[in-house]
């Protein structure tokens, strides 16, 4: 067994847990054919589809955000982040939206493996380093346990639909 | 502004992230009036109630596992962990689930933020010394991170009631 110091300790459960939540939505996804996440969660309410889409531009949006490159979808953002359910025609397939979502979390999950304590603690792109200097808490770190939460949030929704 | 060693900062995002999940929760519950919590988030699902009553027993249950002394709260175990919604009467009224709720997350957040980094990479109480000296990742960081993975899996429900 490898020992690890306490800072890469708990760094390496935080990964364990965002890998634990996306495996949970990729076995949901499994689940749900293509037809399935064309139906909506509830009455009223947003497509799997949407919520797939959703979730695949938000963690994309993760590549810009902890200054790890270029990423690689930003044509997801218009029909997924900025405008509700059934506003626009789909942008992309199941099948590849399938697809792009495992690129999307393999990738990151990769990057974030390859952390240490000081890159967790760096400061992401939206913040402006005076304010990074009065909260140290926007960090990278932040960001990938809030995104973790965020993914879990939709899960639930997810779970509703059979 | 104080200096914190890297494993604080670690220790410190993570208990932000929790805040932030149950602030979601209290300001999402604030909104639902007792007869509001009373009607299924979408048809035969569960009602905000039965949602909070398993969230509460759920964190109740963390005194014990996380080590921090007697639990509050056994009660509701029965009712909201062990069965499924509508099985049995509810075994508290709205208002008393409320003040419960908050006096749960306020003790845990306070047992929290007493933490050292080697508190929170302690075992937790269901995990066998054998079994944690093989996956050490088994510790109260991992719960309290899954724990807010799942009041936000559960967030993601209740904001489909209205």
């Amino acid at each position: 067994m490898v020992l690890l110091k306490n800072e890469e300790a708990l760094a390496k459960t935080a990964i364990n847990t965002w890998k634990l939540v996306i495996g949970r939505l990729d076995r949901k996804l499994e689940q749900l054919t293509d037809d399935d996440i064309q139906k909506q969660i509830a009455p009223g309410k947003n497509r799997p589809f949407y919520i797939l889409g959703h979730l695949t531009a938000i963690h994309d949006r993760l590549f810009s955000l902890l200054n790890l490159g270029e990423r690689l979808h930003p044509d997801l953002d218009d029909v997924y982040i900025a405008s509700p359910d059934r506003s626009f025609k789909d942008a992309v397939s199941a099948s590849d939206l399938r697809k792009i979502w495992t690129e999307v979390n393999t990738r990151l999950t990769t990057a974030f493996e390859g952390f240490t304590s000081e890159d967790w603690l760096q400061k992401h792109a939206e913040v402006s380093d005076d304010d990074f200097a009065k909260d140290p808490n926007r960090n990278r770190f932040a960001v990938v346990l809030n995104r973790t939460s965020h993914a879990s949030y939709h899960l639930g929704q997810l779970v509703l639909t059979k």
